[in-house]
């Protein structure tokens, strides 16, 4: 079958980073560019919808538009762009937000544009629930697979809103901490159960550097079995330069390779190897601030990684 | 080759210990009580050496005898025995001591009797560097294989001394914090790299739900590749009733596997089973207060576990 493309919603950035080595500024950021860009090495086109504000740098448009991302979804708002300043400390896990400009988020009412509403793999990248609920109001694919992230925020503001979106999920991704804190107990494996019980048919719980955890099936009577459950480890790196962004290439990848395979029905087996791809592309995220290391990929390095991958894990 | 015996070494105590969800008292506890019962999954006989006081339980004793663990190497002395109370917290990673009682082991002197001096595989599994070096003296084995765990109390009053050991092993056993503390940085790739700059020719870090990373080879320009570095997941469990003694669990079951192979000089591709007999043996350890779970084995639970978290984490 031919590839399918791929809807991307959610924030578009401008991100000012500092770690402990550096400091970079006016970066490309936000869920749906890091998604959008890492789905662009899978299949294309892929369709990114968010909104920017009038001095969004005419660079990162470009960039996006050179790996197949189309832009018709962008929303071009007068009003300021979407910041965020942040800062990493020395073990690169923890942050601390300086600085958040909600800007042109703040209203905002997401519209899928008719040329791009049937796109049938559908990502709703971190944003608000209420965002992710409208963006899902205007997709009017017949057969669709539909993939959603969140973060913290929403876990404790919009907590209702966030269930309302789980029900209507093929698959949810979510990060360690947020799992734990969402299902209120620190066992992940009970985590993962709980959150298949609120509706998606698939989970995903990411572990940062220790890789991610898949869990599948009916909630109810779930267990531990190669069909329900699969373990990654992440992609060792000696050093993480900007892990901003990590977790949204690691769903747009995912995303991308599902699209890659021309159906909106996928086994067990296939969001195995999706969630290798997740793992595989957000590793170079990891590697330079922004997406400057995922912008300049190609297919033989993500290629010659994973097959690395495989022989680090395997035994 | 016929089975090789193991000789282990550390500590042998009475625990009594708390989680959120139960208390018991009296337990059988220690690194090396752990390590000698796993490891006699694998191989026979697994000589152990420690010290007893008067007062401790003879069931212990028994039930190890049971395994096939020998105890001419204990020490019994007319003192108390070591005895360590503790409690888990909501998340069973944290844990708080309450009491350690070191007894007999505050001027216990390591001796190994002849009749065992020559064992080939030895396991140095935590208690202080001077009693892991005076071990090490006691060992007259002409080829030998000689692995050791530790824990931050040492890195931290015994630094010096636990370099010391480091120069003498084969293989190096540590978990996460320790090693992020041990040399200083986050980066655990970067802490595998410098703890085998400072000897051993192997070096695995522990981590905890996360699994393992063993790092082997040359430090100097060592690089991640297949013949140098391997990433084991742990075995998931939906509850977790008591994690006490799950890395000495995961030392002697990877020692046991070694000694099974019937010699004293391993390639990458033995040390890499062995990581994951370690990761099956200490899940078991996890399920149960104590060894109550890991005593109770049979070879072909071993098995199917191991299978299953082969599909588990294959992709």
């Amino acid at each position: 079958m031919s590839k399918l493309p791929v809807i991307v919603g959610g924030t578009i950035a401008i991100d000012n980073v500092i770690t402990p080595q550096a400091e970079a500024k006016e970066l490309l950021g936000g869920s749906a560019s890091y998604a959008a860009l890492a789905a662009s090495y899978f299949t294309s086109p892929v369709h990114l919808v968010g909104i920017i504000g009038h001095d969004y740098p005419q660079r990162h448009i470009e960039m996006l538009e050179d790996h197949g991302v189309t832009l018709d979804g962008v929303e071009r708002s007068a009003g300021e762009s979407f910041t965020w300043t942040g800062e990493y400390h020395a073990n690169m896990n923890d942050r601390t937000t300086h600085r958040v400009g909600l800007n042109v988020l703040e209203n905002w009412q997401v519209k899928v544009p008719a040329s791009i509403a049937a796109t049938p793999i559908v990502v709703l990248a971190n944003m608000s629930p209420d965002n992710q609920l409208q963006m899902l109001a205007g997709s009017t694919a017949s057969s669709r697979f539909v993939i959603a992230d969140t973060m913290d925020l929403w876990i404790n503001i919009a907590n209702e809103r966030l269930h309302d979106v789980l029900k209507e999920l093929d698959l949810f991704v979510i990060n360690e901490g947020e799992a734990r804190e969402f299902t209120e107990t620190s066992n992940l494996i009970l985590a993962g159960k709980r959150i298949l019980a609120k509706g998606p048919r698939n989970v995903i719980i990411k572990l940062g550097e220790f890789g991610a955890m898949l869990f599948s099936g009916e909630a109810e009577n779930w267990e531990i079995s190669q069909q329900t459950f699969f373990r990654s480890a992440a992609f060792p790196l000696h050093e993480v330069a900007d892990p901003t962004g990590a977790g949204d290439t690691f769903l747009g990848a995912l995303a991308g390779y599902l699209a890659s395979l021309g159906k909106t029905s996928f086994s067990f087996e296939d969001i195995r190897q999706a969630v290798v791809k997740g793992s595989i592309l957000a590793s170079f995220t990891c590697e330079e601030f922004s997406t400057r290391k995922l912008q300049s990929l190609d297919s033989g390095e993500i290629a010659k990684r994973e097959q690395l991958f495989k022989h680090l894990t395997d035994w």
